[in-house]
């Protein structure tokens, strides 16, 4: 349920309250046997579920990317939440307000939705358009399956962390935006074009014994906190290992910025989880052949909470609440 | 899919567009049993969706109703389309984009979508919250269960057309309002506090041949020309016989103004239907006694096309395209 979040950024507030919203009383029950507060919910019959909604100047502008883009990436987002489950993708629903009666920026948007669905197998179930008196505003619900959904509350002492693919690309690209440049193709695509991370996860699903699974949207080390939150325990990162994405060393020249974007820049819709010690290496190899993407084991777990941050140096920061970064 | 809609509107274009939309390509659908078009989706087993939007200034004005009452207002919108396919309500997903990081408004407005579900037996499953640079957006997304999913494309030559409940109410209400008046309780209730005829769509389902099904929320006009259109037969609507809510007579003195808010006001939630002549009659007094609302049959289906409303004189004015009366 977590919305895609980037340097423009919800804030903090925006991030407790919607903790406290996705504890919201659920009557009756029965039905669920993963509620709110984890990346969808999961009902008794498997069926997966999440919304995400994305609005302008918020999560995106108008300047930086097409209408067509604007709903790729909005359906893209919340199929990462299916991924995030290690769920079927299946379905999506698109609602769209638009500031006027631009029949072609409809289109445009439902088009980018229709794409982000076909690359994960699903199909587009229906949507809603009005109008709407300021910006544009799109918002996502989507369905999917999962016999043996993972959630964020299994990580174990013991446990590795990993993470697919590269990080703080789309970071990049919004960086560079901000600054009043263009960014580098590849940043540009990371933010406009993610592709959701749905055949990874459940090929890793059905290989290794996923303990704690979570799409990184919020940021590297806010995602990995949540999972610490959700399972409590703590997590180890070590910065060293963090797979920064090559464009964004040529968008930042700062070696700490750069790493500053990859851990909390958001909206890389990769998957970070924790698995038992061992159990990923022998994989590595296979999923880098089938997906053409890497798995880096970036720390470990431990008993505690929170989340701590090891430098290359050795020395340690803790992260305790919202976006706080204590040196230690 | 439809919008609530009501006088404050979308307008025309937006219901062109959204017709448009509702047509986009469902890649694969092999488990779509009915795709966008209809008032929700049906997968192949059963599981049916909708998703509904209700934007500041276009559904409401914050100076009408609380956050409480926006919540549930947008939630029972979304419920009544599953009501419109007579299915059982399971679950509500609910965004919000809210100006401030004022977090007893987002508390307020999912309390009232868990009313909404609650009052139908559904659960809240999950949902998110961002930040808007303008106003409140509230978007809904509902999942529920039918193994006999009624849609609008069934009504056949020879049917009656019956209604649920009275219109009119909600519209009088944003009359009201408009006007710089206070509605009368009833009228406001009727636009605050509208309830999802989910038990009475089963009901009608258990008992009656339903050829055809929608909810009233665009207008019993033009909700009567969406099952004529989807069923490719034309609909006669007796205008005498059309169920006139008591507290529109007190909004407007004019009796042809409080028949255009009953025809095309929108925002009732009440049930449209088609069935065979003469499977409803004995149904009639059961229905009120199970409900305590009426149900009336206000028409009939032909052959042809369109919508045709026959005035208390005889006169019949014809409905063609969108809105747009045309005397005859």
């Amino acid at each position: 349920m977590s919305a895609p979040r980037n340097m423009l950024a919800d804030g903090p507030e925006f991030d407790r309250i919607r903790s406290l919203l996705a504890h919201a009383p659920t009557p009756g029950g029965t039905t669920v046997r993963i509620g709110p507060g984890d990346d969808a919910a999961v009902l008794d019959d498997g069926t997966v579920l999440s919304i995400d909604m994305a609005v302008e100047d918020v999560h995106f502008r108008r300047s930086w990317l097409s209408f067509e883009e604007i709903g790729y990436r909005s359906a893209a987002a919340a199929l990462s939440d299916l991924a995030a489950m290690a769920a079927l993708p299946v379905g999506v629903l698109a609602s769209f307000a638009l500031p006027s009666a631009d029949s072609e920026a409809g289109a445009d948007l439902m088009r980018g939705v229709a794409t982000a669905a076909t690359v994960v197998g699903a199909v587009v179930l229906g949507g809603d358009l009005t109008r709407s008196p300021a910006g544009v505003v799109v918002d996502i619900a989507v369905i999917g399956r999962a016999d043996a959904p993972v959630g964020r509350a299994g990580a174990r002492a013991g446990d590795e962390i990993w993470v697919s693919g590269e990080l703080g690309a789309a970071a990049a690209a919004v960086h560079a935006w901000r600054a009043g440049d263009t960014p580098t193709p590849a940043a540009r695509a990371a933010f406009a074009r993610p592709r959701p991370r749905s055949r990874e996860a459940r090929w890793l699903a059905r290989r290794v014994p996923l303990r704690a699974l979570i799409d990184v949207s919020d940021g590297l080390a806010g995602d990995a906190a949540h999972i610490a939150a959700a399972s409590g325990v703590r997590i180890t990162v070590d910065e060293a290992a963090v797979p920064v994405a090559a464009c964004v060393s040529s968008a930042v020249t700062d070696a700490d910025e750069a790493l500053r974007l990859a851990l909390s820049g958001g909206d890389d819709y990769e998957l970070l989880f924790a698995a038992p010690a061992g159990s990923v290496d022998e994989h590595v190899d296979a999923f880098m052949n089938e997906f053409a993407i890497k798995l880096t084991r970036i720390g470990g777990v431990e008993q505690g909470s929170g989340l701590v941050l090891r430098s290359a140096s050795g020395s340690e920061r803790r992260l305790s609440g919202y976006q706080h970064f204590e040196g230690s």
